[in-house]
């Protein structure tokens, strides 16, 4: 009987590639098999971040796999599932390649319900863009008691207002087109002026800007605002 | 005039040495100075985290931090920041070990807030034990529109219960003796059967342990509570 193959969710940062963690970068240049979504336009940004690592030996799998996971994208995971699995029984260990941190919001977590029952599975945390961002704009997130609260852009204008009215500090993500939306939100609470705003944090195009300099109409998937805590530390 | 040296705030990650990124490791190994939190009774965690990678002929500076950053501990960061000074004045580049993220929650905040503008500053983020714990446990943190919220245990009673009683997903970190009162929390929210428990995250000593098993006793300090988003994706 073949020993089944190994899953890794391999968490590769944010963008930069020395932002591999020193486990990632050597499982990714030695397994097998690697997996990786790529856009529908057929763009993959994981692959571009770790391109100088791969070998020409290894096979790759890339994955179309729609960021809304709405109940007519979910033949796109059963597929890339099943193409993953292919390998996995026949020993080969496969790679999956996570943009940031594999468990916080990630693609991946659809990949890792349809298979780790299966097949053995190990998770190599990567260095989140909402962590990398703090690095990037200069500024600590949050110290002492402060609570950090996480929250994706694509929540609905109430839930939004009432979460970011009692955050510490905040990290927003996938602003993308709920820039405006959010913009709103931030000029009510009064919270502009701690807001920063960055985009593609640590990628070859990562640009920071203030935040009323920013065109709602522009604004990428990849971008965030951070809120840093308030209070200066001593 | 000699050139000043540079700081960089080194984020060493959570405990296995292998998840140093690429880059802490590459400046960790070539810096000519290095600084690391000691406790009082002289355990140097960060240092033990990365002794492999520490050469000989690199100066170390062992600086003892108290956790709380009460009005009287200030006076030992006034003079751990003097003595990475002294260095950095003269052209040396020193390197700061920061478990995890320095940027969150760390004692290297209080240091950069008193250098970074005397000197140049470089942060190399790191894996935040918060992300790590999520691979370790096996379990995904947070997915599609839920907010995160990472909060300290030392925070008081009322304050605690509010976030919990409104977080998607949740961690809570610096247990240490507020485990029984995070405990009572969890309880009276009904989020005991969610809550997972893991102490000193892919340390050597880690351990995971089922949450009414915890001897409120004995929690360290670095451990925490992940309570994982609540429907499972498909």
């Amino acid at each position: 009987m073949t020993e089944l193959g190994r899953l890794y969710g391999l968490g590769i940062g944010p963008g930069d590639p020395e932002l591999l963690t020193l486990k990632a970068h050597r499982i990714l240049t030695t397994v097998p098999v690697i997996a990786y979504p790529i856009s529908e336009k057929g763009k993959a940004l994981a692959r571009a971040i770790v391109a100088d690592f791969i070998h020409p030996e290894q096979i790759e799998i890339p994955m179309c796999l729609p960021f809304s996971v709405e109940r007519a994208s979910q033949s796109y995971y059963v597929k890339a599932a099943e193409k993953i699995a292919e390998h996995l029984k026949v020993g080969r260990d496969v790679g999956v390649l996570c943009e940031g941190e594999p468990m916080l919001y990630g693609t991946f977590i659809y990949l890792f319900q349809r298979l780790s029952r299966q097949f053995p599975t190990e998770i190599v945390p990567g260095i989140s863009s909402t962590m990398a961002s703090a690095a990037m704009l200069g500024v600590p997130i949050t110290y002492r008691n402060d609570v950090l609260s996480i929250m994706p852009a694509t929540l609905d204008e109430i839930t939004l207002r009432a979460r970011l009215a009692v955050a510490d500090a905040a990290i927003i993500i996938k602003l993308g087109r709920h820039f405006a939306k959010v913009y709103k939100i931030l000029d009510e609470l009064g919270l502009l002026y701690r807001s920063l705003y960055i985009e593609r944090a640590t990628q070859t195009h990562q640009r920071i800007l203030t935040i009323t300099e920013v065109n709602a109409t522009e604004v990428s998937y990849w971008s965030l605002i951070m809120i840093p805590s308030f209070s200066l530390p001593d």
